[in-house]
């Protein structure tokens, strides 16, 4: 029910997909939805966290690796690229929220406290000497998350596409362009 | 008034805006607005012709430089993140479009010329040897305007930001992170 109510919101909107809609669409009445759920909100708040548990446990990962702060940087917008390619219908929808809503605004929350993670890498790795000395860590993790969350605009996911697409993100990244 | 119904478009998107919120919005009444255009479509696409027309602008510019390949991509991704400042709430319209109309679709195949433009100048970069040979130019390309797109989403623009703002796109894009 969750990927059919997600799929609509991707097409549709959001705020132009029905409790109806979501029920045609699996063949069902409006009430047996309703015996599962207390409504759309609840499939909003459901797909939204989906995206950013993926998100989070790749931090927690991240962070048990016995590596230096460049390493786990460079890992961890990897394996954004992996779970956006893995839940691509979910991190869709989380990108497209604007907080309108209270659950709207609390997975902004967490989309910031995501952005603090990687900025805080970012300050490691520089503390380390790994990053160059002359780029602002917090406009370094937005530059490095919006490369990555560009994706759900124009990459569509394919078997075996993930890795190459966080191959070609993590060079660009980490290596630049200029050969 | 263009500026008062893009301001609007981005509160509250376009579909939730009216002619009567525009018209309330300037202190004049419906009908002075529809003396001057035609609709909100108009205005929505006056709108994106002119994020649109900044973005061409500056690849015309670049086109004329008698550089490298790359120090021609390079300059426009710098001048495409001035244009985006400068243009910020234009622009920020421009992106937020789907393509559910045929004004909508052609700022999207325009767009799609503008991807075509940068790919070509990675790819001209690349046979000059001044790109790296083992990254796919249309990535490259989506990545770069990714990351330069991603700014309507936390950027905003203030005097004298737009050129450290540039300096930081260019120099994660083509030098990258590591030390």
């Amino acid at each position: 029910m969750l990927a059919a109510a997600v799929r609509l919101f991707n097409e549709r909107g959001y705020d132009y997909t029905s409790m109806f809609d979501i029920a045609v669409s699996l063949g069902i009445t409006k009430s047996s939805v309703y015996h599962h759920i207390s409504g759309k909100e609840q499939l909003l708040q459901m797909a939204m966290d989906r995206a950013l548990d993926g998100l989070f446990e790749a931090a927690d990962e991240v962070r048990a690796l016995d590596v230096p702060a460049l390493e786990r940087l460079e890992q961890l917008i990897r394996r954004s690229v992996i779970v956006l390619s893995d839940r691509f219908e979910y991190v869709t929808v989380l990108l497209r929220v604007r907080g309108n809503t209270e659950v709207e605004q609390h997975a902004l929350d967490r989309r910031r406290e995501f952005d603090l993670v990687v900025t805080e890498l970012v300050k490691q790795a520089q503390a380390e000497g790994g990053v160059r000395p002359d780029i602002d860590p917090p406009t370094a993790a937005r530059l490095l998350l919006g490369m990555v969350n560009s994706l759900t605009e124009w990459y569509r996911p394919r078997p075996g596409g993930a890795e190459s697409i966080a191959d070609a993100v993590t060079t660009l990244a980490f290596e630049g362009l200029r050969a």
